[in-house]
């Protein structure tokens, strides 16, 4: 665990979001990107070493979506910059963390990401991530 | 806005929740404290130049004792250091953020901080912080 890399906040519409946080945070989105494989609209802020992203849903039925139609606007995980993703995986699971699916999987932002489920971990949904090499 | 400050979650024990978020992160918390005016018990988590900040309810109708209430354990709030946090009030008071309160006060680590919102910011709790001189 090197560093927090981003939080990511769920919105219902990207372009609201956008105004408001660059109102919030003084400064613009510096980049938005698209991952159709998660069903999602991303834009990220920066802010000191970290990022944050703000999350609108492409489609029905994605997770995004789904944690909308549950929760409302708001945090959605905290994301976790590792050196090596494979042996944080292994550390966490042989802590008792319950990682989501099988493993790691392209991500936004160029990244190796995976997630450990918010009941493993007192309600906080964890990503982990690394750069591709 | 000069940085991610912390990230605060809600929990429903520290002395639990300490325990295994130092398995996640693979540290200890480097200080706990108590804040009897917002009825918290706390424990810090340094993660690079941002902090996990772990909330638990020290009295019953505390906003903490509230929300756990009302949201179960989770993320609670993020906090965004300033550097004049009188001059950022104003601006964001402007903007139409919605000002929790009347102003600052004294929060945990010696700051002062305020709070907006969540129903003016797409959800997210927003802590606003500065050093005490």
């Amino acid at each position: 665990m090197l560093r927090i890399e981003h939080i990511g906040i769920a919105v219902n519409s990207l372009e609201e979001a956008n105004a408001k946080y660059e109102k919030l945070l003084g400064r613009p989105p510096y980049k938005t990107e698209s991952v159709s494989s998660e069903g999602v609209n991303t834009s990220f802020f920066q802010m000191g070493e970290s990022k944050l992203e703000l999350l609108e849903a492409s489609k029905e039925n994605s997770p995004i979506r789904r944690f909308l139609d549950k929760n409302g606007e708001g945090m959605h995980h905290i994301a976790f910059e590792v050196q090596d993703i494979h042996v944080e995986i292994a550390r966490l699971v042989g802590e008792g963390f319950e990682l989501i699916g099988d493993g790691p999987k392209a991500g936004a932002d160029n990244k190796l990401v995976c997630f450990f489920h918010p009941r493993s971990t007192n309600g906080l949904l964890i990503e982990l991530c690394q750069d591709k090499q």
